[in-house]
């Protein structure tokens, strides 16, 4: 598949079928994740697993939608803010980049193998470090439900849902759209 | 080309070909990060393309590197805090997050059309935005030079540069690694 159409199939899943995922799989949306560039390289990054049923019900608390309890694997991943690079000049910190390239790899290698992820950013974050029992330094930052889709999108989103390229992209100038 | 295998051709080229790009190839890897998830689907992003010799003269004295001179395009991938999404409960904006994604896409899209991008994230933002003429809440976030590659990369990088899977990830119990 061209790498447009895995990306325009990708979508965000709010309805899973009650089917487990194969270790395989998931190790595979790990490795995706695993080789995704970073500034200066530091993979300032952790990847929580969990299928467990009561550490699944723990972490349904921290994001108020029903539709996450359908999802077998939630997929926690974390930056750590001890290993991400900051930028000298202005300390930026690039954590949230860094994770979210990896996460974006790993929506797309689910994608591939048939599988959908929704990126969940509206959870509580500290009732889910908490849950996880991670140290400060360590952030939740999204939260990846991995399942079998059972829902249906409509095929022109990307058409409807998305500003067009000539609202976002300046040529030489910048211009505000 | 499956997913991990387009994951893993990508690099950070610091040396490219002189030879200019085709705007039909331009659009296309815009187009990648145009369809781009980002937070609640506020799409807080703003591309600009810079291929005029001038222009790009005044962006290399953003970023201290020779090799940045060779390529023939810079894409300056812009955040807007004004429109992007911030979590209610403790107001992190997720700006980056949203702009690291559409940057992923556009480097994995150039990859699979045979050219090559970097990463350049520790540049001069002032002067930057100075040189677009950027309004405050528009951040430049990366720049990502686009040209043909002409460097020569290890194929074995992911497996000497990267953390082995066992090392970022946590089944079920968060441990720090």
């Amino acid at each position: 598949m061209k790498f447009i159409e895995l990306a325009k199939t990708r979508y965000s899943s709010r309805k899973y079928l009650n089917k487990k995922i194969e270790k395989a799989k998931i190790l595979k949306v790990l490795e995706a994740g695993r080789i995704a560039p970073s500034a200066v390289n530091f993979q300032p990054w952790h990847f929580v697993v969990i299928e467990d049923e009561e550490n699944l019900k723990k972490l349904w608390e921290t994001y108020g939608r029903e539709w996450i309890r359908e999802a077998p694997v939630l997929l926690i991943l974390c930056g750590d803010h001890k290993k991400s690079w900051k930028r000298k000049k202005d300390g930026k910190d690039h954590c949230d980049i860094d994770v979210a390239i990896a996460a974006d790899h790993i929506t797309l290698q689910a994608t591939e193998l048939g599988m959908a992820t929704c990126w969940v950013c509206n959870f509580d974050k500290e009732k889910c470090s908490e849950i996880l029992n991670l140290p400060e330094n360590i952030e939740p930052i999204v939260i990846l439900p991995l399942g079998y889709p059972a829902d249906i999108v409509d095929e022109n989103r990307h058409e409807k849902l998305r500003k067009k390229l000539d609202e976002l992209v300046s040529w030489e100038v910048f211009k505000e759209k």
